[in-house]
């Protein structure tokens, strides 16, 4: 099942409240293009290609929610959704994405207003279907690197539910799975949201795949134990010298890697490029409430001071030279990647 | 106050139990030596210094518990429960130190039994004494490596809480405090057990440290974006090559400092060192029970699958190329450590 799905007859969409998750699964419907701003930004739905997704879909409602019976009026009300949607969250590149290749749709359509609202909606579908089939091929590509044996630390999650299906990082390691390597992953339980403890663990058990939880501190360890072979993680936006904007503590899980001598890779569509940032340092970096940082219980007891203060940074930015290839949909982009991207652009 | 304290009159130890801690601040009376292993076991008392002196003080209960009229019986009673303390947690060396420094006392005392449980008893004070003047001795040669203005990152829980008063890297940071110079600290939560947010947190509003708590993942991107003037860590037991075990994650922290050219300073006494063991890789580090993993909740709800697997190694080892210096009771020793620690032990 997909994680955002558009209900022609109520006219709804509806998605996995991924909060919720592993403890109980439930479904979410959203009518009008402003709940699903907030639910990108209260994470109901996370993950980069995913949000892509669903603020298509909030511009296919934002269609429909706008009473505009003047093709400008409906252009406007889109643009000011547009505006909404992108600043829900502002790390990742594929929202802004998504919304100008809709805005972009709609300009240029030339037929009615009724016919430019379905239009949109039949955009949004082929955003999401497109998405799946990318992450199909990105995963065929990286399960080539899998080898029979391998343990992987991965980090946050990037499976389906960080899409609209299949995953990034998690569909290549699902992926090496399904062509029968035997394969276990050390998952970094990624604090402070824990998407791995929590959801990338769930997933795991749904395919079948061996793993165990680790803390994110622990991976160093295990690499200088000998016991990791790869590490894999997605991408929220990738600037065109080859940096990644990744989970915050994908940059000392990559150091780490790299100190050992382990292979990293970034696994992403082509669209989380942001092929007008030269450089990384120029990524928006979101800054989330503390309170994300501060609200954890181990066994029942809440663990931080009352008035405690806490600095909660949701992305960090990993150095080219850290990362040994690109996993995206037009293959395994080695570096340096500037060049390399361009050729594979043409290909 | 300190948190381990001898009460003559009712021949018990009482320590603050340092797993209910912020929330709770409960203190623990125990009569018994395998009590005192059981509290160092579950983690009502921690920290190499802290679990070294309870350990010195187990010793002592061990005489008082033991109702042997012969000496040679006394002393089998001592081995035995010595035994008992120093299994208690592999990783500190501390431990065995404490141990067999209270043992040898034993063998060597040509009193009577009454008066070998009072030397005993004389000796573990001696010994929680010598942490304190210890660990401000280490605070005052460390504070002069602080520069006022200084934003340090601290790992884990070194302070009163981790010794019997006063410190090791908390200790160094609350005497620059109290010589006036302005600094602030990123605290790292320090996973699975929090003792930086729950400890060292509560430490510092005691103290009046400005501070604020990053997940451990959080480090490497501060340091990138030059909010970070130094890293500062415990240890649990280092060896003869200046390779230091501590809390785990203390590897990929440093890692980060020397990647962005950032000192980092591990802070112990010499009792920390343990001079058979000629590189890192030959301590023992401590695997403990998943659950500190996996019983974790977010806004009260469990994070983590029902039958979730995870692995919880509870230290690390930093190899001594990463490690800008040792701070110790004997002064700062910068590398070559091995050349360097014999001036100092000299001196």
């Amino acid at each position: 099942m997909r994680t955002i799905v558009w209900h022609d007859k109520d006219q709804v969409i509806e998605m996995i409240d991924q909060r919720l998750l592993p403890g109980e699964f439930q479904l979410n419907r959203y009518e009008h293009y402003q709940d699903i701003a907030d639910a990108i930004r209260t994470m109901v739905v996370r993950g980069a290609p995913a949000i892509g997704a669903a603020a298509a879909y909030g511009m296919a409602l934002a269609g429909f929610n706008s009473t505009a019976s003047n093709h400008d009026v409906l252009i406007e009300d889109l643009r000011e959704a547009g505006e909404q949607l992108k600043v829900s969250r502002p790390t990742a590149v594929n929202l802004s994405w998504a919304v100008t290749r809709m805005l972009g749709a709609a300009e240029s359509f030339t037929g009615s207003n009724a016919e430019l609202r379905q239009h949109l909606l039949n955009l949004a579908e082929e955003i999401a279907d497109e998405d799946v089939a990318i992450n199909q091929r990105m995963a065929a590509y990286g399960a080539e690197l899998i080898q029979d044996g391998d343990h992987i630390v991965h980090h946050c999650n990037t499976g389906a539910l960080a899409t609209v299906d299949w995953g990034t990082a998690l569909g290549v390691i699902r992926m090496a799975h399904e062509q029968g390597k035997r394969i276990h992953v050390y998952v970094d339980e990624t604090r402070p949201r824990l998407q791995g403890a929590r959801l990338t663990a769930w997933e795991l058990e749904q395919y079948g795949i061996p793993y165990d939880i680790i803390t994110d501190g622990s991976a160093g360890y295990l690499m200088r134990k000998g016991m990791v072979n790869k590490v894999l993680f997605g991408a929220d936006r990738v600037a065109r010298n080859g940096d990644v904007a990744n989970k915050i503590g994908s940059y000392m899980l990559a150091l780490a890697a790299y100190d050992n001598g382990i292979p990293a890779y970034s696994v992403f569509p082509i669209s989380s490029i942001d092929f007008e940032l030269e450089r990384g340092e120029l990524i928006p970096i979101e800054e989330r409430d503390p309170d994300e940082v501060l609200e954890i219980s181990l066994m029942g007891q809440r663990a931080t001071p009352e008035h405690a203060r806490a600095k909660n940074f949701a992305f960090d930015v990993t150095p080219n030279r850290l990362i040994s290839g690109w996993i995206t949909e037009k293959g395994v982009i080695y570096p340096p990647f500037k060049n390399n991207l361009l050729d594979a652009m043409k290909a």
